[in-house]
């Protein structure tokens, strides 16, 4: 019989491989014959994570295969998961996310939470399973925390992520601080890399309305650099468009630093881009002050401008 | 400010009507203003239990009107609830169904596992809470797991299940199969139903392929009660397809005592139940041996079959 595939999202950030691997873990403790995997390579940020905690990258999968049976960790939405998820059993979620375009035939576990990372819900799981988070695994969960928080500055961070990531980095014998800006300044190094390749880091794809919106967020402490580059982003931008189908494709390029983003956009229709975000579009381009949640500041106010 | 609405499905059971006074008094004692309400009157079923721990029948209310905010128990299907669930806010979720034709534009708490009775799963919600359960709540929470699990008889049944009903039955000071048998047989009144009524006790619709399935389910002691009313139901049947649109009508008739259903079928497509069931419909009936849940031996297998 083949193992239960663990994973998270396409173009996995720190989270969705980093609840993947804990999550496998805790399900392995608990008798279920587990793998984590992941949907694509780490990015400069989670190899950062998985090096300095001394962890494997997850065996990089497109299809469940061999495997019928699956756990979904960091996603729901069917268009974000492994290419046949519709033709496996879903054992499990846990998520932070809005639920949609997902469905199961059979009755499942499911665990959302609205706080700031999975990995802080996975923490909480091994807490009632009662079963002790191994080092290395507190290392990458913490990990998960400080990317999807950005070290507790997002407004998505509850008291219950900080929490966690305070009994993790003790667990995981590092100073929280410390360690964390050094995380998050490895994942945005975006000079070295090709347009494509920055626009699909951390890039998710969502059906608003009738339309299909790709939004990318790269993390960076230097909006300038991203920005001398807008010609050839506005490019491939417009040929990801066209190759892949989408509607509309946004940029949310985000300075960890002073918590503001500024948005590139290419496709239509741009006037739902404006009136989710009450701003004018000049050159393309918006800064969005205090944004830096695609989930929480950028997902729900989309999703409205586009059913009105 | 409007009151939380905490309910579960159209058509309630004693777990939709059970689930959410209990999930209403748990989020009261974690300081939410929340009000338990329900889409429909109590069964007789419910009606007994709730009489027998001297519980208020909840508000039966068709909209969800002034309150914009919600928690769904016992059920997710948007067609299951309540008429204007696009237009408000899901806060929370708790359930053991299948997910389907559910979506949120925000991040919410959901919490599904693969039990009997959602009634158990709010028991773990208490525990985890750190808050007693009050021995009234106990008592129609113990109803709801023996109305779901047909007193533990239903191969949804789980060990947490019964774990749960035993711990319930000590805190609402009764004795749980006598309790539960006199429950069960008070759901099981049948004759002085109209056939109208009798389709309605417990009926739910699925999407399934392109068709609009209706499933309804009623239990009984006596089969042949049900079944010398056939022509009387088949008119009634196909009246409801015409005027709601159903494709597929099926009631599932359920001896409580020996375990098998009866099944009838009212429109098309008949081959898909046959498939389904791997049974030929004499008369448009055909005895299911052993099945006593919609979800588990009803739901999935004719789901299966339409995809097909």
């Amino acid at each position: 019989m083949s193992k239960i595939l663990v994973f998270g999202h396409q173009n996995p950030d720190t989270d969705a491989i980093g609840a993947a691997i804990a999550f496998a873990h805790l399900q392995k403790e608990l008798g279920k014959d587990t793998e984590a995997v992941a949907l694509g390579a780490p990015s400069e940020e989670t190899q950062y994570a998985l090096d300095h905690f001394q962890l494997e990258a997850p065996r990089v999968v497109e299809k469940a295969g061999e495997a019928t049976d699956v756990m979904l960790v960091d996603h729901n939405e069917f268009q974000q998961s492994i290419a046949d998820i519709a033709d496996v059993n879903i054992l499990a979620v846990v998520d932070h996310h809005r639920i949609a375009n997902f469905e199961t035939a059979n009755p499942l576990y499911y665990r959302a939470e609205p706080v700031g990372c999975t990995s802080t819900i996975v923490l909480k799981l091994y807490k009632e399973a009662e079963i002790d988070v191994p080092k290395q695994i507190a290392g990458i969960m913490l990990s998960a925390i400080i990317s999807d928080t950005l070290l507790f500055k997002s407004p998505t961070c509850t008291k219950e992520d900080v929490n966690a990531a305070t009994e993790l980095a003790a667990l995981a014998e590092v100073d929280l601080n410390e360690y964390g800006l050094a995380m998050l300044k490895a994942g945005t190094n975006l000079s070295d890399k090709s347009a494509e390749t920055l626009l699909d880091l951390d890039a998710k794809s969502f059906p608003m309305g009738d339309k299909n919106v790709r939004i990318a967020q790269v993390n960076t402490v230097d909006l300038k650099e991203v920005f001398d580059r807008q010609a050839e982003l506005e490019t491939t931008m417009a040929l990801e468009n066209t190759k892949k189908g989408y509607d509309l494709f946004l940029l949310i390029a985000t300075d960890i630093l002073a918590s503001n983003s500024e948005l590139l956009v290419v496709g239509e229709p741009k006037e739902a881009v404006e009136a989710a975000f009450q701003t004018t579009l000049t050159n393309n381009r918006a800064l969005l002050k205090g944004v830096v949640s695609r989930k929480k500041q950028v997902v729900p106010q989309l999703t409205e401008a586009f059913s009105n």
